[in-house]
């Protein structure tokens, strides 16, 4: 499959049309990629940030449900298929030029969105106002709603 | 610069330390950058997607103010240094497997992230369960705070 080659979505034009007008043209990296960002529409916390081809944009915009490229696995990846873990999206947005979205989402299943058994990815804060030699990350969210796939 | 051979950072573990350790090992991409996102930490919104090499990362947890990696000019960037639109950090994590930090800010100056002008890069909306063929975006938080840089 050649996902910088989709023709579903018209091609970028110039960056005034990118970053003003209102067709969605998105602009696909050389792997075919673009970022996919999922926030919990309650909360606003960031849940995961994974990647979508032409064909993963195109079935969560038609199903209003999160659809990503595994770029692990090198499929296309209807998130919660297995888990219960569907992203059904309450608001969607693109950015300034096209090559990230946004979900505001709200999960099914057990409420999780990591593949470590959590709610969030973002299980670990960072941090700051100190030098980097001998950080050590903390604990945020980190307890587990089931165990680990994969 | 070589971002990637950068020794700011020990080199990434096996997956269980990647994911349950709390070493801060990031995993920079073959162009030597992770992800960076930052949210309103008052609101939630999802102001803007970036990236950040080796020092960048550094930059960030030191100061406490973001910096990123500007692909487009390729140079270091201290978000707000020339706009007053500094994002101090009010919370910054990491994710699971260490290519992605999120960042929540307090914006200062007037408030804005986008370089159009606009408090938020996402000021556009998607319209989801309808055929994406003659899909039109939507306005949302699309008023500008001041001009477009660059």
């Amino acid at each position: 499959m050649c996902a910088s080659c989709d023709d579903t979505f018209a091609s970028p034009g110039p960056k005034s049309e990118l970053e003003e007008g209102m067709a969605l043209t998105p602009r696909f990296g050389a792997d075919g990629l673009i970022t996919a960002i999922a926030t919990d529409a309650a909360t606003g916390d960031l849940l995961m940030v994974a990647h979508m081809n032409a064909e993963a944009l195109k079935k969560t915009i038609e199903t209003g449900e999160a659809w990503y490229w595994s770029r692990s696995r090198a499929a296309l990846w209807h998130k919660g298929d297995t888990s219960g873990q569907i992203q059904t999206i309450v608001e969607m947005r693109i950015d300034c030029d096209q090559d990230a979205v946004w979900m505001k989402v709200k999960v099914g299943g057990d409420g999780g969105s990591c593949h470590t058994g959590r709610r969030t990815c973002f299980y670990r804060a960072i941090p700051t106002g100190r030098p980097v030699e001998g950080l050590t990350l903390e604990p945020r969210d980190a307890g587990k709603l089931r165990p680990a796939f994969g």
